[in-house]
């Protein structure tokens, strides 16, 4: 079975032979852009709306918010006050919707390199993309790996929102990228991207690791709950040269945060860097 | 798309239409019992052999640690000394596997409604049904609903490892059971029972709660990743008359249960009791 939509229903199936299926709508968007196949879909099932990009689940309606809330408050709460955020990838607005609800935040720098996904997103994902448009943001439809090489001491947080290690986002999976990203942040800066399925995607969970801890003293995992990706679980990687994990919180901006997220809280954050002992073993 | 396999993949599709597939294999085992139809069948996947009731996912070789570790470790690390144990369906066998690692343990009952289980998980999952012949089991191919009763004051810890509250494991989901339930419990007793997927049966897990706080004086959830379960998320709660959760841990057993779990580990054990802010608005 291909991935993408065929008789009614979107499937995704890992190499490992399991996955996921949605009774799918509509088609409302569908276009070959420089770099991928570019969807948006209606499904008739609690999701609502789909992207997918090259067939591959990127997120819904229905369940942005699980993995959106885990990439940006986890981080972000662990700086005393960040005033300068990058996301690389994350063309869909999620990830910049919730990193603007920290009202520390001066600028955010989204450097996507399809700008046919920021289009496609705002058209018919207004839910995610809502803060695109804000004069907070500076879109830059550019190669992250070009974009990060000259910047220095310039992010407080960094958040890699990226597709898998194939196609156009494999260049974001190197050292000499990581080495960039470090040299990209300022004293007391963060670090997170998404780091794969733990149990559908162990060998590029390990690999992706195995590079981090030569980059970046510090390197953690955090996990949670994401309902559309396969196998339903998700990690997260927590990188800096200075910052260990869970040493700060940052209270003072807790009570607006909590009140506007369906997943965050201070007790849900504590405990996402507790790991299953397979997770452990494999990152070592 | 009905449940069950079809043109070489299984497919379980919840009502809010979206849910798994599986690259299905050999059927090895598919007959109608006197309650439901038990289906077991090879995969052309990681998951290995799989175990369906009424064509809804019990239990996989691949990942059904995920599930009988969290349903067992999590209530047996909480008391100081469970000696009886009381595991209702579960015919699979997987949690008596772990009940069966804590060395206090003298006596587990199983009782499952249907023989048909017990027998086909013996002879096509043996590394999920290994434990079912150890002496200290008692199996009775019996109605719990009727075995408990007139059972008072008999066990430490109690498992409902049921199916779904609809079929034959409807009658598990009562005030009346319940309370059937608690009245079984020793001092110091604590029930857990599967309760449903936060995300995916949200009105399911809503009902079961207001049931199980009229009955429980402690009622608490805990959560954990399941793969092959539509969503990746499962509830179990946590009940008793006299034992709060996260009071009390036996440091005495954890070094042997912990070296034989690919999940459970004490600091993954005090994490699951946080909940996301929808399941928490939830279940009240």
């Amino acid at each position: 079975m291909k991935n993408g939509i065929e008789n009614g229903y979107y499937h995704e199936i890992t190499p490992g032979g399991f996955g996921i299926a949605i009774k799918a709508g509509k088609v409302l968007f569908s276009a070959q852009s420089e770099f991928q196949k570019v969807e948006v879909f209606e499904t008739e099932s609690d999701l609502g709306r789909v992207l997918t990009l090259d067939d591959l689940m990127m997120t819904t309606e229905g369940d942005e918010y699980h993995y959106h809330e885990m990439i940006a408050h986890i981080p972000m709460m662990q700086h005393p006050h960040p005033e300068t955020v990058l996301v690389i990838g994350g063309g869909d607005g999620g990830t910049i919707r919730e990193v603007l609800k920290h009202d520390t935040v001066k600028k955010v720098v989204l450097c996507e390199i399809d700008g046919m996904v920021i289009d496609a997103c705002k058209k018919f994902l207004p839910t995610i993309a809502c803060e695109l448009d804000n004069p907070k943001v500076e879109i830059l439809v550019q190669d992250a790996i070009e974009y990060i090489k000259d910047k220095k001491n310039m992010f407080d947080i960094i958040l890699i929102d990226s597709t898998d290690p194939m196609g156009p986002g494999e260049g974001l999976f190197t050292d000499e990228f990581y080495t960039n990203v470090r040299n990209s942040l300022k004293e007391g800066g963060i670090m997170v991207a998404q780091s794969e399925s733990p149990f559908a995607q162990k060998i590029s969970v390990q690999k992706m690791y195995v590079q981090l801890k030569k980059v970046f003293p510090n390197v953690a995992t955090y996990t949670s709950n994401i309902p559309t990706y396969p196998g339903g679980y998700w990690a997260w990687a927590f990188c800096s040269v200075d910052v260990e994990p869970l040493k700060y919180f940052a209270q003072d901006r807790y009570e607006k945060i909590v009140k506007t997220c369906k997943i965050y809280n201070k007790d849900y954050h504590m405990a996402r860097f507790a790991l299953p002992n397979y997770l452990k073993e494999l990152i070592g």
